[in-house]
């Protein structure tokens, strides 16, 4: 049984042990979380070992990091001088090649192996379009995303002064191009002209079609769904008009944890380093021999 | 550069070539063919040195086996044997596994790498499969194909008594469900019931539903343009109905020539074994570094 520690609690800790617990071959040894007697208040985390520090787990094979994404680099440093695997969905683009080669460093001083940026975008999505440059080097290929929500675009929105709350869906419109739906709680006293003003000309939005719209009540529209279409139009050899499509509708926390407890899986199968979904072969994610999956899946 | 052999030179053979020549950092170094004599007849093997035996061409990194998929394991053993790596499309399914294991054995003894049953299916569809299951390990997975022509079902259908041509389209109806459409021109003084009768009885057809059409000239119908539509409705953690689909509309012998090219790539990056494309990391197949290319893909 592979040993899964998960570090952090929130939408993705949540799916990220419903995960594990579907998973014949893993086994959940607990939640590390900063301040962990907050925890005695918390139903759903009954009958799980809830530690502000890993130490107190015991054994642990993988932990999953499930920290917001600037905390990342630091926890995946420390779990690895531990010893420990690590996973995460670290997606704050530009600084994951800084953040590999770092980790791969440590990972190699300490028998360790961390996989980074794992999840749907990047992670799953990653790996369509490596496969699609494998089969159409040539050409342009399109990520569209949602309709579901922007967490980094929604955050943006409710630090302007006079918002209460706020959700920022992301609309695709093709071609990479996409419409940002933003919903608004505002606070008394503050004018709905100017906080709109404000979001239009905020570096999040400035460069999308972007409409705001006021709302009494932001929860009401809640709704973890998202979705992807991921298309390329591209040359195989000499031959032109090569079409591949990708779509998914999903549960995205769901989804990210179960990507994040599949990658736990393939990284107790790689050497020592820190890799990125592209670099991790497809059939070690799976659960069962390899000779199985090949006979099933190719 | 890395030193490209293709071996046997039909449709594919022809589709590897061109994939050759648009990759910067291949070279082709030559075609082997049986009768290596036949070509000087051939004109767009102009410029390309065919010989009998792979010898002739000097230093070869991957021979490309582009012969029958029968005749496929017979020349992988060989070619390791020689200390040449290899790629091919080898599609009997139910051999695979052995296929596999055998292979391996060779490749490990004379330190050579042969990447199998390398295309699209199976293949790069295969590699999708894997990527599903890992983001959906529970649900269910349909591989819908077409509309294309179907080889297998063609030879069949040209090997039956009084058939002088024949064409098998493979239509999808969903749900992994095909139908087979099968447009066969028939010789003199054979009748056309009787003919429909035996495809409809043979082995290939019996557990579709197959429709028989009579044509004057079934060179005319011929297209090698082709489709799959890959569906996967399944169960992420514990949440279900997360729903993923992989569609693409494609030449068939240049997709499949291309994906056995960039399986030649990731044949130069991967320890001496045997291999099916779900085993490889995908970012094996693409030309440049690994740096480059995770801060464009990931």
């Amino acid at each position: 049984m592979i040993k899964i520690a998960v570090v952090g609690y929130g939408n993705i800790g949540k799916a990220v042990i419903e995960a594990v617990n579907n998973a014949a071959d893993m086994e959940l040894v607990g939640v590390v979380r900063r301040n962990s007697s907050l925890d005695s208040a918390c139903k759903e985390l009954d009958g799980i070992k809830v530690v502000s520090e890993v130490e107190q787990l015991g054994k642990v094979d993988v932990a999953v990091l499930c920290t917001p994404s600037r905390l990342v680099p630091h926890y995946a440093a420390e779990y690895a001088k531990k010893g420990i695997c690590t996973i995460d969905s670290f997606d704050i683009h530009t600084q994951v090649p800084t953040y590999r080669k770092e980790q791969n460093t440590f990972c190699i001083e300490n028998n360790t192996v961390s996989i980074l940026s794992a999840g749907w975008d990047p992670g799953s999505d990653s790996v369509v379009r490596a496969l699609y440059e494998a089969m159409a080097p040539k050409g342009l290929t399109y990520t569209n995303f949602g309709p579901g929500r922007s967490m980094g675009h929604s955050v943006a929105v409710k630090a302007i002064e006079g918002v209460e709350d706020a959700l920022s869906m992301t609309i695709p419109l093709g071609t990479g191009i996409h419409r940002r739906m933003v919903y608004v709680k505002i606070k008394e006293g503050y004018s709905f002209a100017e906080i709109e003003k404000k979001i239009k000309q905020d570096d999040y939005f400035v460069h999308d079609e972007t409409h705001v719209v006021q709302v009494d009540d932001v929860n009401q529209l809640n709704d973890v769904g998202h979705g992807v279409n991921l298309v390329r139009k591209g040359v195989s050899g000499a031959t032109h008009n090569q079409l591949f499509e990708f779509n998914m509708r999903i549960n995205n926390p769901a989804l990210t944890g179960q990507i994040l407890v599949s990658c736990a899986r393939a990284a107790m199968k790689m050497k020592h380093g820190a890799y990125t979904m592209i670099e991790i072969p497809p059939v070690y994610y799976l659960e069962g021999e390899v000779d199985d999956l090949v006979m099933r899946l190719v």
